[in-house]
């Protein structure tokens, strides 16, 4: 973790001069000093709380004893260090007890976390949620709510899926109806009794808070009774766990949500997963049937409130995906450096009387270490880029802002789905270095590969995420947001071609944006979606690798050529960047070569020919 | 598990006419009759004993209760219905109480097992141990130890990797020295003392059969006490875990083999992995110190008797790695056709008002179902088609019989990391097709996954298996296997390009071919294997590519061109193999321009700079 540190401060300061935000009104109390001392508290209790616990939490997975889900001990400890720290408030204004930190020092800080245990987790979803009750919710809600998630007394959820519909959100069948007639009149919100099944919420039943705000998508029955069908009629609701006063404190009130059951999953055990009985009648409460809810923004809104959450959530998973990408890459260099075994190829090998070599000292080795190195930082930098977009979103000039909006509308679904594939290869390569160990449970690298494996899943598929970008991202605003970017990324291949030693990688970026925006157009020349989206993940992995070479050729523009070859650091991401753009960007043609053709094998495949 | 069947029959017979072996003398009592019987067997018993018990042994991990490695009763049960069929001879001679079996048929079999439950396991070691002393050992080996282990009395481990030896076999520590003056006038070959340490000891301890008959690689010590350095000090030596008299029985001695650990894996769960400490004194036998061991074929020639286990168990681990990927690919195919979730892309699915839709009818669902027919039914076609050479090698003509083994030597490695790497991308895709679900422990999947993993590190792993390829499978005997799988290739080309709907994959699949030998040269252009070999994996994943596109296109061939679009079966085929030439093959070039430049960006990176 020691190795991740220098990487991010070189990011942050060097690369997207992050300490020049405190010329902004909003950020002028903060210097670099502040924002390491940040780092500092984070990387300290990541290290103290967090790390030593990553494998405990997976092997004493949460389980319900009947009465309540039980969790190690440390899951609490880290969670109050956590909150403790002030991370949960930390982008919040000054007035509610925030630190109005930027959102990149916020993101890059997570990483520590993420990178030491990332199911113990931090706050990702508390925050989410919390500041989603900023965006949209009422004034009390704000501060009996959202204050609360922020402080760490109560933690917070987001219910979106139910077991009939996981990706398909127009499905929502769960149901809220006005409770009582003085339903409106109620100083938390219109009050609702909310019904239904909610399924994989994340951190839905623990003792870790004194209580767990629910956001919950549900549909408010028409004047027939029936649901409207289709995302329109979704509607928000606030429905924690335990009821609360207006003056924040618990009434003592139980709500009616009963744990169905806990998911047992393949890793990220961490945390639990659960899916959620609204309003059955297991705690009946105030003489009424179904869970109290809240009202949140209006009705019908429920969904364009929630997307506040998820685009949120999705540069989360982005961040864990890259962090346990990063790990990975951290333990198996240190075991390659330090696990002798077999001798150097050719004639130098060949005594076998002299002593084994260290297997850092193999090529292929080299390889897979270089691989995880260029993946994970790549991917590293990609995050903080996306979060820097963030604070030029929220602080920015009005068309700076504007534009930083539209760009992370694209860059979004690349953010959650590149780290989440490619990082997964980075931790299978993590096992690979180990040999046989890596296969064992002695070693931490099977744990990264087993949590990994969520992020391609969960907050959106990737075929969900391909769907988005090349579905709605790259043609949104008559393609605006695309050739925004093609800007951005034109702007470094102009930069690297005055840098002789660049050159090479800014004419193969050239050629992979050229190509990228050909396919862009192929897919949609007959303007048949059914068309155009067949190929939708092939699309989204060349433009992954498209966007993470860009990002690694703006990054070698921070340094100044003589400088390159200097620092071991910088040799580390010229050969990082080398490896990206002669190993990796080269798969961008094959991948585009069906989108190019709308090729139809898939779409075209009989059922009953599998 | 059904829909395997006729995948197995159309390639056995319609393809590899399998059937036409009956004219050989060897297997002049078989038809296609006989081998139907011994599928229908396979595939009950491994319906019966193995699938429903496949999550039991995952859970229900070896463990040691002081005494004895307690495994589930399933695993007995399933080993005995194995030993009770007679596939562990089922390759044999009649006279040795063996069914003659073309080695073809034997593999087909094996898919069955392996499809229910890899890690439950068939007679893989046990067959391969066996056949080693076949092919090794004294008469008296044979009979006292093969034929046992045919029969299933005994079972066989092959002890190579030590704690400090993994991959790097030249640098073995296990010590062999003569038992007493009389050593070499023992029956069962001359008895040496074994002592050292053995690690990643499959099946190294357990009660399924009567006696466990370990093959130990070992050094003879020189005059001067000390060992030889490098592979050619290497000898093979017999290590039972109980004694055995000349006459077969036991003789009630307890060998000096104890258990140092059980491994805790990620995976493959119910076979035990374990560390063995041979002759360290906890169990000391008939007065003496080390472990009895009975030397197999002359001394330093222990590598090469290995090699004939080792090439076998290659081929197995394919074999394993190709049935896991069908594993998933009929698990996720099962549950594509029963989830509704979303709508069609496009105005079809505008209404939300009608309902979902099974997620097999998305395009996307459909691409990844594809992807593991593709992967799957391809590296099933050339498991059967090495078998095929197996055959030939052992029953055909000697210059038939020659190419054969030659060309073996050149696709063993292909054999072995293809379906290890990419049938692990399919069961990824299968757990994609599940979303949620499939990171659950409630369905198959996720184990398939983890059990997968194994594939790419034992029995030599990725990197090993590169450097064998390149650095002397496609250069020994002057490149002349390389040009007899070119010949193989073309011809395949040229009969494709006969049939007009096949000549479109005939050029991609030529092309390919051309590249592959263009990079084969380039590679070597400078005689330097550390360059060479530099890039060996991405060369290797290239080369297995070119292989498996030409099993796709060899297996289309069988098809009349007027039937292909007539049964699902060739439909699903003609798709699956479009699958592999348009998403797949194009990815060749990008894995070989790093070879063909010698690519150093790896081999260059300094330590200091990770």
């Amino acid at each position: 973790m020691s190795s991740l540190r220098p990487v991010v401060d070189f990011l942050l300061y060097d690369w997207l001069k992050v300490d020049q935000l405190s010329q902004r009104s909003r950020f002028s109390d903060h210097s670099r000093d502040t924002f390491d001392a940040v780092l500092d508290t984070c990387e300290r209790i990541a290290r103290e709380k967090y790390a030593p616990h990553n494998r405990l939490v997976d092997t004493e997975e949460p389980r319900f004893d009947g009465e309540k889900v039980v969790l190690p001990a440390a899951t609490k400890q880290a969670w109050e260090a956590y909150a403790e720290s002030g991370m949960l408030s930390a982008a919040q204004d000054y007035d509610i007890g925030g630190m109005q930190l930027p959102y990149t020092v916020e993101a890059a800080a997570g990483a520590f976390f993420a990178v030491a245990s990332v199911s113990i987790g931090g706050g990702l979803l508390t925050v989410g949620n919390a500041n989603l009750l900023m965006a949209h919710g009422t004034d009390l809600q704000k501060q009996v709510f959202a204050l609360n998630e922020f402080n760490g007394r109560f933690s917070g959820t987001m219910c979106l899926s139910e077991p009939q519909a996981g990706s398909s959100l127009s499905d929502v069948a769960t149901r809220a109806t006005p409770d009582g007639p003085d339903f409106e009149s109620d100083p938390l919100g219109p009050r609702y009794r909310v019904r239904g099944n909610k399924m994989w919420i994340s951190a839905g039943e623990h003792e870790l808070t004194e209580n767990i705000v629910h956001l919950v998508l549900a549909k408010i029955p028409g004047p027939d009774g029936k649901l409207v069908a289709g995302t329109r009629g979704i509607s928000l609701f606030l429905v924690p766990k335990k009821l609360v006063g207006p003056d924040g404190q618990l009434t003592g009130e139980r709500n009616d949500i009963a744990l169905a059951g806990l998911n047992h999953k393949l890793g990220w055990r961490g945390t639990t997963n659960t899916l959620l009985n609204f309003g059955e009648g297991k705690f009946p409460v105030r003489g009424g049937a179904g869970a109290i809810g809240y009202l949140v923004g209006k009705p019908g809104e429920g969904l364009r409130c929630m997307f506040h959450m998820m685009n949120e959530a999705r540069i989360g998973i982005g961040m864990a995906a890259t962090a346990l990408g990063l790990a990975g890459y951290y333990a198996s260099l240190d075991y390659a450096k330090q696990r002798p075994q077999g001798r150097p190829v050719g004639p130098a090998g060949k005594d076998p009387g002299q002593p084994q070599v260290r297997i850092i000292e193999h090529a292929d080795v080299k390889r897979m270490l270089l691989a995880q190195k260029s993946y994970g930082e790549g991917a590293l930098a990609l995050m903080l880029y996306c979060a820097r977009l963030v604070d030029e979103q929220h602080t920015g000039a009005p068309e700076a802002a504007d534009e930083a909006r539209l760009l992370l509308e694209v860059l979004t679904p690349i953010a959650k789905s590149w780290p989440s594939e490619f990082c997964l290869e980075a931790n299978s390569l993590a096992i690979q270095v180990h040999g046989g160990y890596g296969y064992t449970r002695d070693f931490p690298v099977e744990q990264y590969w087993r949590d990994q494996r969520l992020n391609m899943i969960h907050e959106g598929t990737h075929g969900i995420q391909a769907a988005d970008l090349l579905g709605r991202k790259v043609v949104m605003e008559g393609g605006r947001g695309l050739q925004l970017l093609a800007g951005r990324i034109n702007a470094t291949i102009e930069a690297a071609l005055q840098r002789p030693h660049l050159a090479e990688h800014a004419n193969a970026l050239a050629k992979a944006l050229q190509r990228v925006g050909a396919a862009t157009k192929a897919a949609w020349a007959t303007g048949d979606p059914s068309a155009a989206l067949a190929n939708a993940v092939p699309y989204m992995q060349a433009f992954g690798h498209l966007v993470i070479a860009w990002m690694w050729l703006d990054v070698l523009l921070t340094v100044p050529a003589q400088e390159q070859a200097r620092t071991p650091a910088h040799v580390g991401r010229v050969h990082a960047a080398r490896y990206f753009f002669h190993y990796e960007l080269p798969k961008v043609p094959a991948w585009l070569a069906v989108v190019e053709t709308r090729d139809p094998t898939c779409a075209q495949m009989p059922e009953e020919a599998f």
